[in-house]
């Protein structure tokens, strides 16, 4: 079972054409991300910020299904997977919940693990490799 | 009692100071202010849209006394208070709840009933005078 | 020649790892979409509110090559291309110009043209088949 | 002369009224204030990263007077002014330029210099103090 995150579409995070502006899809799935590694007991103030090393997002993806609009409520499901020693992918699936439950996004981030000074690739700590094993 | 917003600071609110950046503490205030205006009834998609009535934002005030970083837990109460037949205002409190309960800011933002078109001042209508009112 | 826009990264823009939060990518790219449209002659006010035709972005892809900083110099190209008679994809290559150039990112939105009410498929406006065409 | 900040209005501004959303009105000051650093000599990349002292915003104010659209030019003029030896404020106007040009939003900002480990208040560093006075 896939890590869920519930979400509220705010007005900020709408456009003039009154729905959700493109690049918040990403970051909603950043914040489901997010969730997801504090549920697996990864720290995220410490995580974050650079301790040597960092877990940059190298790509992303994102297909925009439907448009949403103030006060929808969202499922985001979170769904990493290993693709190296040092890099891993999350799927994310975007549901509007209301008034039917529809998909309104899939989105893909791509992350890769290197030594902040020296930007060399790095293994996964262990947590973060638990976390793509686990989830 | 105020209505109290549950709130967990996520990445993208912070910047390269580490913290939150000052406008998100706004951005943060009126997501708590659209959920008191939910919670008393108000449809959110209907009210943030113009059906002949708007009700802008006329003036805001913050005060920052706590830096805020990724992963904190916030609560924010919202309190309204009519100025007016055709203004009102809502003072926030913003609260960091670990590692202990800190007033992080206070925020006050103040609004007018207006007719989009003709911009004149409109009383509040029935729900959000009841709102006002009654929170 | 591609378009090209010039932009500044502010503080706003970047997160508690120092550098640009990856979704605000994808916003300064849509910026730079947006200059593109200008200078073509569209009127954004009305380009971007619906008047019974909309163009939404329904793909996005981006590979982040390199981190950017608060005050770093931007040159952002724009180069689209039609996909079919109602839909366009649109390249950019983001460059940090300083200290010296190179590229920092890679995206690609793709865009459908629909009519807002039935969400038909619909034939691309002039204006925006000859930016499509012309730039 | 204050410093003027020319500005062009994007999509990601707005929210579903059509019109810049009240929090991105600091936003924009913010980006003003800095480029108006920039244009005294402060290296930005390093004022805005911990070296030992801070100088966060602890208030801000602002007043709306008109609403902003996408593809609106403004001009942001920044007014710092002096108020002890380790704090200062920052006046903004922020001009729509056409069709005609009007006053948009007045928003100050107020700054406290302070050691990032102690919280104790310092005196302004000197390149600060020459843009407070100078400006």
């Amino acid at each position: 079972m896939p890590f869920t995150y519930a979400k509220t579409v705010h007005f900020g995070d709408t456009d003039a054409a009154g729905v959700v502006f493109f690049a918040n899809y990403l970051v909603f799935c950043h914040e489901a991300y997010e969730e997801a590694l504090g549920a697996a007991g990864i720290d995220l103030g410490s995580f974050f910020s650079d301790h040597g090393v960092v877990v940059p997002i190298v790509k992303s993806e994102a297909e925009y299904l439907r448009s949403l609009t103030c006060g929808d409520k969202l499922a985001i499901t979170v769904t990493p997977r290993l693709l190296g020693p040092d890099s891993f992918e999350v799927a994310y699936e975007v549901q509007r919940l209301s008034p039917t439950a529809k998909r309104a996004a899939r989105v893909r981030t791509e992350h890769v693990c290197i030594a902040s000074s020296s930007r060399a690739r790095q293994a996964l700590p262990a947590p973060l490799a638990s976390f793509v094993g686990a989830a």
